[in-house]
Order: C-alpha cells, then sequence, then structure tokens
C-alpha cells in the first residue's frame, strides 16, 4: 500500500458518542465531527485511519495486541486511571501509543489527574478538544519520518 | 403502557447467585428471593422491573448507555469500588441511577468503604439486606412523582 | 399499647430548622414537611413516631441512652463525621440505629464523606431529601418483621 | 436604636478567663481587659457590645442560630480545629461572622494550625493578642458600611 | 480535713454504667463495683474520692475548670480521641490529672489508638479493667507525696 | 476418572503470550513452555491440566465461578493489582486458588508491590518464573493430601 | 522625623495591578483604591507609608533584609504557600512583620490553606479585602506601643 | 501588520541551551534547531514568533504580565512542579497559553509528574521532543480560529 | 517456694543505668534506686522480683521465651517503636506482660508515641517515673488474683 | 562431596518451636516436623541440609556472609518487615536466597504485609505452611539446574 | 595556572550575613570568618577560592551554569528544600558540586529535613559549622585528585 | 599519653569487608584501604584510632555507652534508618559521634534517605566514599579544638 501511514484511533468507555458527555467539560464536537476531521486530515496527508471504541478493558487490550498500523492513537477514557492492564499491553507493544485527552484532565476532579497510561506512551496531549487527535497524528507521523532517519 | 413505571436492576460481578456470598455480610436470601420480592412490589405498585447482572464493567456500562426504563437501581458489586469508567457512564445518563448495597459495606474492610459511584448517584441504600432494593423503588417512585410535580 | 411499632427521631446540630440550610443542597423542604409526612405515614402504619432534636452532643447520647422506642432513626448532622461518642451510644444501644441524610453526603466536601457512625448503624440512606426519613421507617419495620420471624 | 451597630462576641471553650492560658502563648491580658477594651472602643465607635461564654459546643451554636446584632465575632478555642457543627451554624447564618485568634495558632502545635471554621467565615484574625477583637470590630464595621454601599 | 487527699473522678460519654459496655473488651464489672473499690482504697489509705460523669464535653472541662481537690482522674472515653477542648481545659489545670482506661485502647480500633489528651496528662494507665482507677489513685499519691519532698 | 486431580491454570490479562513481555523481567520462556512443563509434570503426577486465558476481567471472573477442577493456579497478571471483583470471586469459590507471578513482582514498580488477591488465596508464589506454575501444582496436591487427612 | 511610625508594605507576585485579578475573589479594588485608603489613614495617623511590589522572591528577600521602617505589611502572593526563603528573611528580621491576604485563601485550593510564612509573623490578617492592610496598619501601631510601654 | 498571528514561546530555566540537558531524556536537538523550526513552520503559516528565556521566575511573570501576543507558548522547565507564582499569572493572562514538555515527565522522576501550571492552562503536550513547540503552535492556531468563530 | 508470685523486671535498651538519660525527662532516680523500691515493695507483698537489662533484641525476646516467673514487666526502651520480633514473642508468651515506661512518650518525638508492643500486652503505664514499676508490680498481682478467682 | 546440592535453612525469631506460634495462624506442624520433613525430601533428592535458628538480627547476618552452602532458604520472621540490615546481607550474598513465610503474611496485620527482603530474594513462598520449605527446595534446585544450564 | 584548584563558593538565599542568623542554630561565625578560614587553607593548599552570593534563585542558577572552576561548593540556603531548578543546573553541570550547610538541618523543622539537591550533588556535609566549607574544599580536591588517577 | 585525640571508628552490620559491597555504589576501595588511610593521617595529625565493627545493633549501643575515646566517628550501616535504640544510646553519649556514610543515602532507595541517627549527631558527611572518614577525623579535632576554646 502506497499511503504515508496506517493509524489506528482507539476510543475507550464512555467516548462512542462524545457529544453526550458535559459539553462545558467535552465541547460540543460530535463523534462523527471527529472522525470528518481526522479522515480530511488523513487524505491531505496520504494516510488511512481506523476507528474502534469498546466499553471493555480487556477488548481495548486485544485491540492494542493484535494492532498491525504503524501507530496507536488512544484515548482510554476512565481507564486511564486505573487499568494497569492496558498499561501492559502497551508496554509490549512494538508500535507507538500516543495518549490523547479531549478535556484538560488536571482542571477536573483529582482522581483524574493521574494516568497510569502516560510512562508507557510517547507522549501525551490534553485539553486540545478534538483537535488534539489531529495533533496526535502530526506527532506520529514525526515520529515515523524520525524512525526512518535513524 | 400504563405501568407506573418501568425499572432497571443492575447487579454486578459475583451478584449473579447472591446466595453464595457470605452468609454472615450478605445474609441467607438468594437471587430467587431478590427477584420475588421485587415482581411482587412491583405489582402492587404496578410497575415493570427488568433485571440484568453482568460480570463484565463493559457490559455494565453497555446496559447504563442503553437503557430507556425510568429510574435503574444499581449494585455494582466491587466495581463499586474502583470503576471510574461505570462512574461515567452514570454521569452521562439522562435517568436516575440508585445505589444499593447489600451488606454495611462501612462495617468491612478499609477498601469497601469508599464507593466512587456514590457522589454521581442520585442517592445511596446500605446496609439493608435484599430489603434495600424495594427501598430503592420507593424512592425511584418518590423521585419521578417530584419530578412530574415540577 | 397496640401500634405497630415505636419509632424515637433523632435530628442532630443544625436541623432544628432544615429549611434554612442552602436549598440547592437540602432542597426546601421545612422541619414541618418533615413531621407531617413522618406523622401521616406512620398513621397508615399504625406506628407512633416521637421527635428530638438538639444542638448537643451530650444531649444526644443521653437521648440514645434511654430510648424505650423499637428502632431508632438518626440524622446526626454534622456529628456524623467526628462524633465517636455518639457512635459508642449506638454501639452499647440494644435497639437498631438507623442512618439518614437528607444531602448527598458523597456529593460534597470531602470531609462529609466520612461518617464514624456507619459501622455501627443497622444501614444508611443518603440523598433522598426528607423522603429519607420515611425509607428509614419502612427500613425499621422490615427489621423488626425479621426479628420477629426470628 | 440609635447605636451603629450592634456587636456579638463569642468566646469559647477555656476563654472564660484567658489570663489563665499559658501567658507566653496568650499574653497576660485579663478577659476583664478585653471587655475594657471593646467596651471602650464601642463608646468611641457608638456601637454596643454583648460577650458570651461558654464550654458547650451545643451552646455556641444555639447562640449563633439565635443571633440578631450585626455581625459576631468568634473565637471558637479548641473547637476551631474540629467542629463542623458550629462551621455549619455559621454557614447558616445571615450575618457576617469574623473568626479571632488570640495566639499566633500558626507558630503551636501541628493539630492547631488547621481551622475548619475559616472557610466559612468573611475574615479570619490570628496572633495580635486581645488587639485581634478591636480589629474585628473595625472589620465588621468596615464590611457593614460596604454593604450599606451596595 | 485530715483526710491525706481528696480525689475527683471523672468518666466520660458512655461510662454511666460500664456493665452495659461489650464484656469482651471492657469486661463485667459495674459502675458500683468500681466506686465500691475506690471507696475502699480511699478508706484504707484516709483519702477521700469525689465521683462525676457526663456526657457532655462542656460539663466536663467546667468540672476540671472548678477542680479543687489534690489530683483528677480521668476516663474521658470517647472524647479521649479528639476533644482538644478538653486537653486545653487539662493544660490549664493547677493540679495533677492522670488519664485512665479500663480496655487496651492499642489492641481496638485504629481510631481509639490516639489519645489527644496524654501528652498534657501526668501518665496513663490503659488496660487494667477497673483495677486502673485504684493505681491512679496509687500514682496520684505518690506525685502528691514526691510534691512535698522538693 | 482416576486421575489424582484436576487443575486449572487461568492467565489473566497480557500473558497470551508470555514470550512476547520484556526478558529482563519474565525470562525468555514461552506460552508453549509453559505448557509443555505442567503437562509433563502432570503425567508423571497423574494429574490432568486445563489452561485458560484471558484479557477480560469478567471472563476471570466467570471461569473461577464455574470451576469444577480440583484446585486453581491463578496468575492474574494486571488484575492483581486492582480487581476486587476477581477477589470476591475468588473468596467466593469453593476449592483452593494458588496464586503465582513469573516476576518478582516486589522488585518492580510500586504500583506492583501490592495484591489485591494475596489476602483471600491459600498461598502465593513470586519470583520463579514459570517454574512457579510448577511449584503451585506440588502446592495444590499437597493440600489436597491435607484435606484429604482431615 | 516626627511621624509616629514609618511602614513599609510589600506586595509580591501577581499584585501590581490587583485589579486584574478574579473579582469574585479579590473584590474590584485597585491598587491605587489600596494606596489611597493606606495614605489617607497614615495621614489622620500621622504615620508614613513606602510601597514596595516585585514578582522576584530574590528582590522580596532583599527588601526585608534592607527594611529600616518601624513594621512591615507583607501580603507575599503565591510566594505564601512555598517560599522558605522569604520566611528565613522573616525570621531573620528585627522588625515585626505582619502578614496580609486579600482573599480568604481558607476557602479557596487546598494549596493556598498553607502559609509557610505564618508562623514567623507577627500575626496573619485573611478575607477583609485592601481592608485587611487598614487593619495590618493599626495592628503594628498597636504592637509599637506596646513594645514601648514595656 | 497582516500575519496571521503572533505567538510568545517562554522557556524556562535550565532551557538555554537544551543540548546540554541529558540527550536519553531530551534528545540532541539544539535550541537553535528549535528555533529553526519554528521560524520554518512559521514562515509557512505566516506567524510570527518571538523567543524569551530566562531562569529567574519573577521574569517568567512579568513577561507573561506583558504579552501582548496572541497566544502563548509555554516550557516553564522546573518551575512547572511548584511555582505558584507562575501559575497565578497564567490565571490573570488574557490570551490562551500552552503548555509543553519536551520530555516524557510522566516517565521521570516522581516529582516531576505533577504540573501546577497544567489546570490553569489551555493544553498540554508532553513527550514528543522540540517537535511539542510545533504542534502547540498548530493547536494556537485552532484555538485563534475557534474563537473567531463564536 | 510459697512466695505469693515471681516477678520478671526486664529493661531493654540503655536503660542499664537509667540516671544518664535526660533528667528533664527520666528523673534523676537511679537504677539502684528502682531496684530498691522494687526489692523493698516485694518484701512486704512476699513477692520475689529478677532483673534483666540488655541492649540486645535477640536477648530480650530469648529471656521472655524462657521466662518462669508469674508475669512480667517489661521496659523495652527504643525497641518499643519497632520490634515486631519482640512483640511476636509477647503474643506467644504464655505469662501476663505489663508494659512500663518512665516518661509520658506521649509527650516527646511522634516516633516515639506508637507502640508496636502495647497491642498484645495486658497494659500499659506510661510517664510515672520509677513508681511505674511499683504499679505494675500491683497491676501483676491483680491479674494473679483474679485468675486465681475464675 | 556429591551431594546434588547442600542448603542452609534459616529460621528468625519466634520460629524455634514453631509450634508454639498460634495454630490458626502457623498450623499445628513442630519444628521437627519440619526438620523431619525435609530431611526425607533431601535423601530423595540427594541433597544436605542444614538448619539455623537465632533470635539475633546480628547473627543472621553473620550466618549470611559466611554462608558456602548452594542456597539458603530464609524465613526472617518478623526481621521480614524491618530489618534493612538483613537485606543488605542478602543483596551482598553471592548465593540464592529463597524467602518462605508459613502462613499468608498477606490475610494478617497491616504491617505484616510488607516485606523489606523481598525485593532482594530470588522469590518468595508465602501461605502453604511447612510444606512451603519443601517448595523453596525444589525452586533452588531448579535455580541451580538453570544456572549449570547457562 | 599553577594554583592546584580554582573552587567557586556559592552561598544562597538570607546567607549574606550569617551572623544575622540564629546563633543558637548557626552559631556565631561572620560571613567575614568564613572567607577568612577559606582564604587562609586555600594559600596552604594552593588554591583560588571565589565568593558568590544571592537572594535570587535564577542568579544562582546562571552561576551554576557559567562556571569554569574545577568545583563548587554550594549552601542553597531555603532554596535546598524546594528549588528543582537549581537541581536541574547542578544536574546539567559538568564540575562537580559539593552541599554544606552549616546548621544540623536534621535536628530542625521538618521540612527543612529533605534537601532536593543532595540527589545530584556529589556529597552532602552538614552539621559542622563554617567548617564544613574547609571541609568541602578538602572533599573537592580528593575528588579532584581521583580523576586525575583514573 | 600525649597523643592529640583518640578517636573510635564504628562500623555497622554489612560493612566488615565494604569492598564486597555494591561497587558502582561503594567504590572499590576495601576495609584495609580505610584502616590505611585512617591510619596514616592519624599518625600524621598525633592521633589514635580505634576500629569497631558488629553486625549486632545492641553489640554497637554497648560500644558507644562504653567508650572513652574523644569521639566517635559511626557508620551505622543500614541501622541508620530504623534503629532508635542506637540513637538513644547517642543521645546518652557525653562525647561527640560523627556520622558518615560511603555512599550518597540520597541518591537511592527512598528507605535510605532517612537517618533516624542525624539528628542527635554533631554533623553528617555523605557521598565522598572512604574518604568521608578523614573529614569526619578532621571535624572530630575541630570540635575539640573549639571546645578546648571556650
Amino acid at each position: 500500500m502506497n499511503t504515508q501511514a496506517n493509524v489506528l484511533i482507539i476510543n475507550g468507555p464512555n467516548l462512542k458518542n462524545i457529544e453526550k458527555r458535559d459539553h462545558k467539560i467535552y465541547g460540543s464536537d460530535t463523534t462523527e465531527d471527529l472522525e470528518n476531521i481526522i479522515y480530511s486530515e488523513c487524505k491531505k496527508l496520504n494516510c488511512k485511519a481506523t476507528f474502534f471504541q469498546s466499553e471493555y478493558e480487556g477488548a481495548i487490550i486485544e485491540k492494542i495486541h493484535n494492532a498491525t498500523e504503524d501507530f496507536i492513537i488512544l484515548n482510554a477514557g476512565a481507564y486511564t486511571h486505573y487499568s494497569i492492564a492496558i498499561r501492559d499491553s502497551i508496554e509490549m507493544c512494538k508500535i507507538p501509543v500516543i495518549e490523547v485527552h479531549i478535556s484538560n484532565i488536571y482542571a477536573r476532579e483529582e482522581f483524574r489527574q493521574t494516568s497510569v497510561l502516560s510512562p508507557v506512551c510517547s507522549g501525551t496531549i490534553t485539553g486540545f478538544g478534538i483537535y488534539g487527535y489531529v495533533m496526535a497524528l502530526y506527532a506520529g507521523l514525526d515520529k515515523l519520518r524520525k524512525e526512518k532517519q535513524k
């Protein structure tokens, strides 16, 4: 395939319809908006994006184990704060995983201010709404570019 | 439908057969007893109750997302103490969720004395055995009554 | 006396006129509303309710020591969070004590999220407004019924 | 009455005879000195001061509930550090409550460095000896002046 | 009076009838047993004992302020664990205060293992049942003897 | 059946292919090695081993509920550190559950040093690589032998 | 000079233009209002006030070292919460330092509820808006008066 | 000026010559590389970037107060972890502030895993090396675009 | 032997010559004074006392294991605060162990305010100087008397 | 010598006569049982076992320093929980040290749930009674076998 | 240059005139004494010492960045306890940095007992008064000697 | 004797042969090197050094009690972190005790970063390898010199 890169975008629990989350915290963008903006950016960049969403911790782990894309953009939702099992799957994962949060988790409840995933991700993008996924796409491509230069 | 109200009763992990839990803590009532007492109360009150039980955090979240009943009675079992994912699904939920615990969780191990769900539930009923579900039924109906009065 | 049961309802500090508490947290029901709803339920159930309120920790302890009713419904107000002395009086008490909170204390300041009384009460009802006292009445009667069955 | 303002000064436990407290921490002023200095300032300012002292948490709560003065100056003594019940009575109180401490509580034992009352008082004055009550008097009058200006 | 010493024995909340406390923890001695054993020892030692019991924190503070005996034996019950107000009254007190606990508080719940009073008492006797009061009597007399020797 | 014992071996998340975990921590043995060594030991001991692996907390709980073997060897992977739900299923389980960890979890990150499962397991074996499963097999048989002796 | 007293008023970081702080917390008074009210009070009291403001921890320390006034009124802004270096300079300082906060820091974020400076200041005034500086002026003069009386 | 946007890039302590930081953590890019990549991106985007670096907390605060650009990209270095004073200046700041960290601070020492600045920034980008500044540039422009759309 | 009772008195580390400890905390009594007062009391009471002192944790454990006396009076010195090994030996010990401390350990450094031994001792006597050993002697005899009465 | 391996078994404080420990926690096996079972296993395996027991932390350290066996099985008793000195001796030790606990320490008091030794031992076996020593023997031999294979 | 070594001595905040610090803690030596003793030792050792003092965190960082001496002796005063920014500058620094404290910081307030700088310094000397700087000089020379031997 | 001073050097557990400790942390110097360098320095300084090493806490305490030298250099090894018993012996000791650590304990595991001995030692030297003992020798002599000057 001559796309520049394949990217897997995983959304965790309660992110099936992001427009149903509290608008003061998550903004009013819909999941469809998110998909459109990513597909549109991918077209410009000659990339291919695949979306996956699940409420199940186990399903997210399996998806990470079986990923064959070039990199993963992961918003693990609430699992971010306690799923050491997902953390282990990221640590085992050979391809880069980029962590995204729509809201500024540091301006919310204290238990949302710790991510057990961040230490094993390539990097983290927090608080930029759904635009954070676009930034993650750019970051992933930059990472691939640098690895090829080595 | 001219039932007074539809109620969804969700039981979480290790609550499939409550009679198998430690009797000193949970009493000796069976899951069948629970269902009978609720169905019998519902008959008197002209309500309709639906039961759901799962060991899977993800399945409970999906059930809450898809609920079309008037209110939910939730005993999330051990997930009560750490599932921020279920908490988020309650927070997104448009209908009232009433938290029930069979045992007095405050008289047990320290880690059982914190519910991450309570802050986003309508209210919590703890320590009254399976009768707590009946109390929750009454509480839910009282809530509906008051909302109609507004 | 051939009433079904006598119940003592103890309200602790700052609960003399509950309508003076913050309405966003406590609702707008008055102490009179509370008494009326309880008296009216008691009439239906052939019970007799006695109300007691005090700002004094010592007076609440004495009242619990001297109670001759069938069960107690206790809303200890702020003493809930630190009065080990009241806790000890409940532990010594031969009759069931049911804990009630009007507001959802788990959705408020952190220091309100711990009750030193819960571990020694029969059960706890939180967040259902003054209707919680009615639920406690039902719970108390259920308890008496079960004790008689033994 | 044509006094400028009525002020209620509440002293809590162990403050009946402040000259009996440790002089290195509380200074050597007597309760009589405190009353004299306040009465004398009040005369100059055309105010009327009423003093109340009690060892009883419940009595302080009742006094705050029943206060009809323009503002309260409160030194809750040791209750400062744990009486959530007094805190609640201040929060319910319609008139301003100004917190005073004779000693510098931040230079003493660690348990004295937290006031559960401060978050619900208008302001706090600490460490200026009995002169702190005079400062509180000025602060209360300034507060009244500003409220009238609105 | 030519008694060797006057001793004031203060019992705090829930200690009016110690035989009503949990026998596994407090033993089965009654308050009457306690009084008899103390009176009998006092007779031998030519002392005079006065007993005082209250559920009220404020009443205990007032009693300590007004004590004219040679020393105080204090079992503050649950107030032991949080009453900084009683602590302050002990600190202000000119006569020795000896702390007694019937049960071994260190072998019970964690919150009972801290006494906020111990640091300002002469000494503490824990776990010897009602005999601890007799030991406190001896300790108080030993203290008086030594002070006279100075 | 005349096998000496049936054993169920449950591996939790990220343990499908243990050779993919970090070799410095987990060694280089494969899941196939593990199965071979267990089958070979079982042959010698006339036992029958069944393997189960899942990334899903809920699936592990169901497996434990439905187990009909003589004992369980459980390596719950990352769920070890937070799954109170699995803990509850072990506590309800009538047959012995033996906890195994391939790596020395006490020599790793702090959050890996606590097992919420250990308190309800028969015993724990940590740090011996895949040989730990063999040790668990021996331990399980020893347990059965002793129970028969009673 | 025959002024009654010279006072140095130090404002720390982000207090150059207090009207730019959040009005809900700091009120709407301007720095000019603050200066005017102090100059006007000083005129009445025959005092001389000097203002100093800096964003630099080091500059505040130097100012305290070099102060030749009779006392200092210090609002150290955010440095209040962590600058042990400023604390040391206050401790070394021969003249009294009076701590002022415009807002009620105890009703704000938890990290603002601790002042590392309070233990070494003469006293602290919190929550009275810019009128707190006037109160500090009075407190400083009272302190000078008492020192002269010794 | 008809540039699309002006951006101020502030680097805090020990970031004058980023190539001198530990390469395993910060990569081997130089400060010159950072400036070149930003200037080059700005050229493409018709923006104007201004760089500022200081070791002084006070200087960073002043720079933020005086900023007239459209948004700020801030890497506060070690001040990230304790400078509440910088936090306050961001909170007062009328223009968006975007937080960037070169390294993945969540994979480093525990004290580096908390940013006191994040709660008051628009968003945070961590772990993408100097490319994080480019991402911040894009994020800032996206933010401006959205504000214009309102 | 027709002595009433044999008592073993164990002194732990740094208690060989108690007169060398800080007199402000330990008083000025010598080890010889302690022995004399105990021998003299024993003579009156027809008891036999044996003294043992060691700096070695192991030696104290062995002494407790091998004790054949009727009860032990133990002042474990600094081992009080951390020797779980001595605690275990007390727990195994068939005869009563009474804990004594010369100083009021609750009025000293925080690390001295916890005794890991108290939960497994019969009772604890703290703060009465060397007279505490005499009190322990009385307490031990009272204990023996009661056990005989059973 | 042509034994397969020499093993040193060190038992720490209060493990001289394990039958004297609490049977509900330690079982009823005697130290003799332990020695017999090990000697009998060793005979089968052609190994030679040496037992050492001491109450002294120092003696255990010396024994570890001077060990010339092929591996050590260590049950350090209560020293497990605080002896960093023993930990250091294990870390210095050239031969493998295998940690054993008879009881399930994770099901006991909180202070017993931490082993300061585990991080530097080869592995840990907990909760299998005296059979744990046999398991340790097998584990040690497996370790030797693998080291020879390298 | 044929001096044996050049040493830079940096003193942080509140150390301009050490004789002004509390003599009970810092002794009565003056900054002049410190300089004289160092110059005199340097003369003997053929070294050259340069002194630098600043109240500014930023200035200390810049000084460390620009140091061209052979080693640094650093007393960072109160910044020792919280300046991660200075810590980072030490970590970046190519020459050894030796930490000195005049007072025994471990015998003072708890917040002074942690140095965030120690982990990245060569070593630390605490509690020897100004003689600690002389010791640091010797330590620095010893370090240089050893590096030359490699 | 006309030596300038006698010094006792005490090494604690696991310091018999320091060359056996981890070289990356302790360097490669041997205990013989340490003795030689000290003896050689002593010769130059006309001092007499005595070495003592023990694995036993009790033996170290006894040695400190019985010391007749002019000062002690103490490296208590792992006991540094928990031996309050050794701490008490230092506090009782009439001669100065200087604490030395070969490694930089602040750059190691967290439990090694606290010394319970430091608060009662004259001063502490950490991280300079065996040269730290030489520095301690100089520090001790400086201390003696100053005491003579008084």
